[in-house]
């Protein structure tokens, strides 16, 4: 049997950092298409996924479906389903779907990625494939472009870590998705209220997490500037 | 005798990370002016500034005279001096600038800057300008907007700090220019070599340094798609 692997697309948010518009950001149409769609793109072009699962607030379940139905019609292997109140809790939604279809085993691999990161390579899709089924889980980082300052207080610098340590985190994250959701379910509510990123889930429990090198076009659309980058990368050049 | 506030714009470096361009990326074009120039005119508003320093590897004075003749021509105030090895040794060939000058008290303020941070605001400096004089020393930061992930091997995360705690660091860093020397003066060679940021020389010697609020624009000209962002941002709305 085949292991088993999972694309899923995390756009459970509402993304209220996007000025006035009314539409999650994923749904922005930049270059022609909506991010969403540009990012599934990436995504459907492997054939090592089982099944692509997409996860969307309630109320944009329908429009989702649609913008599918239009932009990739012929592609069968995508579900659509609802996120969660919290980032962990739409990943626990995905694995459950997987759950439910009878197909969660040991080995079963989960590749999760912000929805509003469009321009993610083939390259690093390929080595989160890789590093999650050989390690069991792993992070897309790159090196921190700006120094890093830490201050508890809020006023002040309490330290300046080493910027040869540092790294920003991007997405995917992947692993092994029973894991995940053992570890996830062996915390307090307080823990997961706090624990906002999956990876830290592991650094805490002590397993591993593999670093998997992004790159610093793997942008996340957060604010309206970030829109007109993303049609300049689209459109400057056409590479991506 | 009023406090003598002086504007340190950074131009020392040499930018190779910039593909095929010969020019360093402080000389490059955006909205038909160089970035450094951009720079300057958001420091030359302010009348606080005794003078405004711009420091530039040597076979670059000629030219950073040229083009603030032709960008500036009534500005008097702009000295263009040649910058060090390091940023930490381009800062003390502006403070010996200053003694030179017979200018140099315990009160002479240094605001230095980035000089591929055109986006930098009037308000980010003024609160340098403040914050500078009331605590001695002062960084700008924003709140990191993606998770901090340290590595310590560079192959597996060692942790993931509390993302409300992180910062990434921008310009302008403003300090007391005559403790900024002292505190230099008294590393070893070693630590001088590991040092790359002045605002960690604070923290190692327990100085307090207050944060001032940085923006997400204030972006830092350092890859290709950054010069499209910026055309984007000065094209786009002109606010800038």
């Amino acid at each position: 049997m085949n292991k088993r692997i999972y694309g899923v697309i995390l756009a459970g948010g509402q993304g209220t950092r996007m000025g006035n518009s009314e539409k999650p950001k994923q749904f922005l149409v930049i270059a022609g298409k909506p991010v969403i769609i540009h990012t599934l793109e990436k995504f459907i072009v492997f054939s090592e996924f089982t099944e692509i699962i997409v996860l969307v607030p309630r109320p944009w379940i329908a429009y989702t479906r649609d913008i599918i139905k239009q932009y990739v019609p012929d592609e069968k292997h995508i579900a659509i389903i609802e996120g969660g109140k919290t980032r962990n809790e739409t990943i626990m939604n995905a694995i459950e779907y997987i759950d439910n279809q009878e197909q969660l085993d040991d080995e079963t691999l989960i590749i999760t990625h912000d929805s509003v990161r469009p321009f993610v390579t083939y390259r690093i899709i390929e080595e989160n494939i890789k590093y999650a089924g050989e390690c069991g889980a792993c992070d897309t980082v790159i090196p921190a472009s700006d120094t890093i300052v830490e201050s508890v207080d809020g006023s002040y610098i309490s330290s300046i870590p080493e910027r040869r340590m540092m790294y920003q985190g991007q997405t995917p994250q992947s692993f092994r998705a029973k894991r995940l959701r053992e570890l996830y379910e062996s915390l307090t509510t307080e823990e997961k209220d706090i624990l906002t990123d999956a990876c830290k889930i592991y650094v805490l429990k002590n397993e591993p997490v593999h670093l998997v090198e992004g790159e610093v076009s793997n942008i996340k659309i957060t604010y309206p500037h970030d829109l007109r980058v993303a049609e300049a990368i689209l459109g400057g050049n056409g590479q991506c």
